[in-house]
Formats: structure tokens, C-alpha cells, sequence
């Protein structure tokens, strides 16, 4: 097992009612402004919930986070801070409005010009504004990590940062509130878990026997509700374990003690500033050609990954490493969720654009041993063909 | 799943030479209190380092807290707290010394008798001191929960106490520290984690699909280390992973959202506190008898088990039932701990002080469903001669 350090200090509120607990949570003199995406908050009653549970307090809100949130959007949530003094921010949303959240709470306290927040993957941050959530969309992790995932339209660049300053002082989840949420939504939830896992646990062995087993137990628990969690009627049992599965599978559990890969969301990252194709299914893509490109440094942990999460244990070692990326990609599939770029309406004039891209943002030795180069970047993209 | 609150504040610090952080976990003004147990942290050499990274602090020490410690020896060192105005302690040691640095903590600040804070299992408590911890002897998990287990010598009485209070601030593990201890407590510190585990699963289904994973991954570590941490040779793997399995047995992740049990920890809690046997084996004792007892209201879980950690799938319910109860008795023999009264001089006549104390304490509905009555302790501690 590797050295590591686990510092988790978010408050996780779990179960259908909880956004009640607002007015617990929330400082009582908290000036606070609410971020949130779209239309749906609205409509779906979520935001009803949280100003009734906050009624009487000191809010204001900004909406319109888009997926993939927007440096230049999230820039007008810092000036309406400043502006009003407002010294509470709460996140009403998924991981998009989230990880928005998070750059604003850090880009308010920053003295130079934000954008070097990302360009520093969060090396600059020294402080942050505290902030909740309110988890409408199991997914991204969001909710109780210190990462977020930002884009500046004016350069198609989709850039990270990390700090432990911006951990949610709590994250309120409720799962019915997957109820509203329409089928890709749902299936691009599990296919990001599902991805941020396979990160996490797809490298080498290290000796992290509980970190395996654990990340085991994420895999397989999606494997079994990824259906049930699509079903029209909906499913509480499985909707309650995707929101918290989502969570653990990227709240620095599974990956304290254990190397960790991170090119397929590498790779992802740039084919969704490109193209504005679903994280998730950008990940869907690019997981299984990862998988058959790399197989040989992987191949440790492709064999135990066959038998323990697809109880594989017939066949030539070779012919077990085939069936498990085939399941991984059948699994995908089954939820509506294409694997190959051809289904997405790209060919092979995509790859170089992509390829351009991960150069200029120095994405040049990925992977668990640094050794995912450009060119072997590009070989994954052609088996995504 | 269950509605849960999950919030771990704990800062853990995992690997060899960590000892070494301290410098910087420490606030740097702090008076400090060492807490410790017998002379082995001494002989051992991690006082030395502890005193080697805080040199040029202000530091008392205070050792000889016992095994199970005692209200009378913690209140010698609220005193010394107290006398010299100390703000900052710090645990060296296992269970015991971190349990009893607990109680230091909420006992200074606490305007009452002390005693209060364990009659009230907490409830009283309002603040605590700050604390950090070194651990050097895996198993209770105290080094990253907010409970304590004290035992007040003159009443024989052994009681507990949760407080959100008394989370460490941070938690030192360095596995290296294993290398030291004696086969016994390598061997308690497995028996007592798997014990912890079985508490918060072994009830009825629940609808935590992910936590249930997760429990039979630390059960699965467990078994498959277990002989390996006894090899007179350090394996350094199998220490490593019981280091971090002993954490994670009992750090609220497991126990969130679903029901617990709890009723073989505190049966054992007598035996202890009325014949000084070792606090884990008390429980290889009264687990397997527990399971017995209670097949039917268990059965659901006891299948569960059954499959997925001993990979029982032949013969009728009972058989797989018996086996797995049988596999857990093996499991905690082949360790070198007993499973029966017999074998630590009790006969049947140690059992009605034993039910005559459970009294007492009001512990007379114990178990998920608060189903354990006094006669149906009777009926463990028979089923355990």
C-alpha cells in the first residue's frame, strides 16, 4: 500500500426530506447566494424546498450554470458576491453547478485573475468561501470531494483544479429527487461512477487489498442497479444506492493508498470542449479502447477485475481480459449509452483536433506510470473508431 | 436504505514514518499532554519519535493507562490537564490509550462529575478538548470514530460514550508500529475488527446494498490476512491492510443507512469488566453463540453471509447456516482465540453475575430490533459454555 493521507471533513445528509435540514446547516447570518443550472430546479420543486426551508433568511440566487459550466458564466456569480457582500454559497444541482460552486468560492477570495485558479490546478488557492449542496443528480462525486472540472468558452479548454479548501461544508442528498430526472441523465450517472472507479482501481496491483475489494463493491453494485435505476417506475432501493455509490466512487476512499490512472477523463475532457458530447458518454467511449490498448500494463488487474466483478473464470487468461472489456462495453450499451465514436457522428478527422488539444494543455504523459503519450493517446482514440 | 447523517472530520495520516507529520498536525503553540499505555511505547521507540518530532514544544506525558481504562487512572490525568493548563492532547498508543484521551478530552470540559459523561452514553457532552492520535495497535477503530469505552474499578462497571466532540483532529498511522506487538493483540486486533463488522451487518436486509458490499470486503481482508498478520516475519501487506481494515471496520461508513446490532459488544463488556479477560476475545466468545441464538430473526443475513464471504453455495439454508456459523468459529480458533467459556476457566456459574450486571447497566433490549431481552442473553451466554 502506498502512503497517503484521507481528510474528508464533509457532512453527508442522507434521505428523501432532507433538504429540510437547510436551516440547520446553513449559518443563521449567512448572507447566502443559491447557484443552479437550468429550468428544472424550478420546475421539479427543489428550489421551493430550499427557499421554504431558508425562509426569512438573507438570499439571493443565480441560475443558468450550464453543464459543463462556463468560466464566463461563473465569473458573473463572482461579481453578484462582491457586489452584495454575500458570504454563504449553496449549490442547488449536479456536479456542473457543483464543481461552479466551487470555482466561485475559490475565485471570490483570489486576488489575481481567476482563470489561473485552473491553470495552477488549484496550486494558487489559499482560502475559500464555505459552501453547501444539494444534490439533485448522482453522478460526478462532486458533492463531497475538493475537485471541479471547468470551461472557458472563448478556448474550448476544459481544465481541473483541486484544493482542499473547497471540500462542501455539507451536501444534502436526497434520491427521490432522481425521480424527476429523464433516462440519460440517470445512465450517464452510472456510466460516470462506473468510469470514476475503473480510474481509480484499473492500474497496477499495489497491495491496497481493501481498496480493491471496496472498488470491487462500487463496480459491482452499479452493475446490478444500472438497470433497475432506468426503470419508469421508480425504483427506490436501486435509486438510493446509485446516489450514494456515486458518491463514494469519488470522495478519495477507493484511491487513498493506491495509484490511480485518470486518462480516460483526460482524453473525455477534451472530446466534450470539441464536440459537447455528455462527459459521461465521452467516458464511454474512451474507457473501453483504453482498456484494449493498455491491456498488457493492465493486465494484473484486468484478471482480477474478469473474476471479481464478472465472475469470469473459464477460458485462456487472454479470452478472459476480452470478455471483460466486452462486458464493460455491453454494460454501457445496455443503458443507452454507445460506445463507439462513429455513433456519436465522429470519424477519424476527429482524432487529431483531440490529439492538439491534450498537447496544448501539457496532457502528454498520462496514466498510472506517466507512460500514456501522445501517440498512445491517439491509439486509444482509434480504437474508439 | 436508512435516512443517515455521515460526517468524519478525522484527518488520517497513513504509511511509514508518519510519525514524522506530527510536527506539522500539531498546532505549533499547543501545550500539549502525551497520553500512553504500559512501558511498550517506550521500549518500542515510538515515544522517542513522538518526542523527537514535537521537540522544542511545551509537552507533559502521561502514562499507565490500562488495557480497558479506568475512570480512576483518566481522572489523575484530567487533574494534571487542569493543574498546568494544557490545551492539546495527544494519544500514543492503542484502543485503550485513545478511548481514555477521549474521555480526558469531554471530561475537562465538563462542569459536572465526570462520570455523568458515561452515564449519559455522551449526551452530555457540550465541547471537548482537541486531540490527535498515534496509533500503534490496530483493531478498536478509536482512532477515527467519537467513541470511548471506560471502565470505573470500584463498580466494575464498564460503560460508553459517543460525542461529536471527540473525533480526533488527526490520527497517525504508521503499520510499521505492528511489527513490535505480540501475537495475542495482532490476533484481538483481527477478531475485535471482524466483530465490528458483523455488528453493523449482521441484522437484517435493509435495502444498503453498498454498504452490505463493503462490509463483506473488510469480512473477505479479514479472513484472507488474518494468518498472514500472525507470520513472526512481518508481512508487510497484511499488516498494512489491517492497519487501514481496523480503521475502516468502525469509522460510521459501514453503519450508515443501515441497522445495527451491537448486543455482542456489550455482553462482552461484562465479561471483561467482571473477569479481565482480553476485550476481543469476550466477543469470538459471545459472537458465534450470538448467531446461534438468533438464526431466525438473522437468516436472511446469515445466507447473505453464507455466500458472499465463504462462498457457501452447496446443501439446504441450515446446512450453509451452520457452516458459515462454524467457518466464523474457525476462523477466530485458527487465530489462536477460543470461542468457549470453557476455555478461559468459566463454567455456567459465571453466568448469572454476568445477566445481573447486563441489568444493572439497563442493557435489557439490546440488538436491531431491541429484541435481546435478558433471558435471551441467558440464552447466549449458555449456547457459549
Amino acid at each position: 500500500m502506498l502512503n497517503f493521507t484521507f481528510h474528508n471533513p464533509t457532512a453527508i445528509v442522507f434521505g428523501q426530506g432532507s433538504i429540510a435540514q437547510l436551516s440547520e446547516r446553513v449559518p443563521v447570518n449567512a448572507r447566502i447566494l443559491v447557484l443552479y443550472g437550468g429550468s428544472s430546479a424550478e420546475k421539479n420543486g427543489t428550489l421551493n424546498e430550499v427557499r421554504t426551508a431558508l425562509q426569512g433568511r438573507n438570499i439571493h440566487e443565480f441560475g443558468g450554470i450550464e453543464p459543463n459550466p462556463t468560466y464566463e458564466t461563473l465569473m458573473r456569480a463572482v461579481d453578484l458576491v462582491r457586489s452584495n457582500d454575500l458570504d454563504f454559497l449553496l449549490a442547488v444541482g449536479g456536479g456542473s453547478v457543483i464543481d461552479g460552486t466551487k470555482f466561485v468560492a475559490a475565485a471570490v477570495h483570489y486576488q489575481g485573475e481567476p482563470w489561473g485558479i485552473l491553470e495552477s490546478h488549484g496550486a494558487v488557492v489559499q482560502s475559500a468561501m464555505p459552501f453547501g449542496s444539494v444534490l439533485t443528480l448522482p453522478a460526478t462525486g462532486s458533492e463531497m470531494n475538493s475537485g471541479a472540472v471547468i470551461t472557458r468558452r472563448a478556448t474550448k479548454a476544459k481544465l481541473s483544479f483541486l484544493s482542499d479548501h473547497v471540500f462542501p461544508r455539507f451536501s444534502i442528498l436526497d434520491p427521490t429527487k432522481t425521480n424527476t430526472l429523464p433516462e440519460r441523465q440517470l445512465a450517464n450517472g452510472v456510466v460516470d461512477a462506473f468510469t470514476h472507479v475503473m480510474e481509480q482501481y484499473m492500474t497496477y496491483p499495489a497491495g491496497g487489498l481493501i481498496q480493491d475489494r471496496f472498488s470491487e463493491s462500487l463496480l459491482q453494485t452499479l452493475i446490478d442497479i444500472g438497470p433497475r435505476v432506468l426503470d419508469p417506475q421508480p425504483d427506490e432501493e436501486a435509486r438510493d444506492n446509485l446516489t450514494w455509490v456515486a458518491t463514494l466512487a469519488l470522495n478519495g476512499l477507493i484511491s487513498a493508498g493506491v495509484p490511480e490512472d485518470w486518462s480516460t477523463h483526460m482524453i473525455g475532457h477534451e472530446i466534450t470542449a470539441l464536440h459537447d458530447i455528455d462527459h459521461a458518454r465521452t467516458l464511454a467511449m474512451v474507457l473501453p479502447a483504453n482498456l484494449k490498448v493498455r491491456r498488457e500494463a493492465k493486465r494484473a488487474k484486468l484478471l482480477q477485475y474478469a473474476a471479481r466483478v464478472w465472475q469470469l473464470h473459464e477460458g485462456t487468461d487472454e479470452m478472459r481480459i476480452d470478455a471483460a472489456i466486452a462486458r464493460t462495453e455491453a454494460f454501457f450499451e445496455s443503458l443507452g449509452v454507445p460506445t463507439r465514436f462513429s455513433a456519436y457522428g465522429l470519424d477519424a478527422t476527429a482524432i487529431d483536433p483531440i490529439v492538439h488539444q491534450l498537447e496544448a494543455h501539457g496532457m502528454t504523459a498520462l496514466g498510472e506510470r506517466s507512460d500514456v503519450t501522445l501517440a498512445v493517446s491517439r491509439q486509444i482514440l482509434e480504437a474508439a473508431l
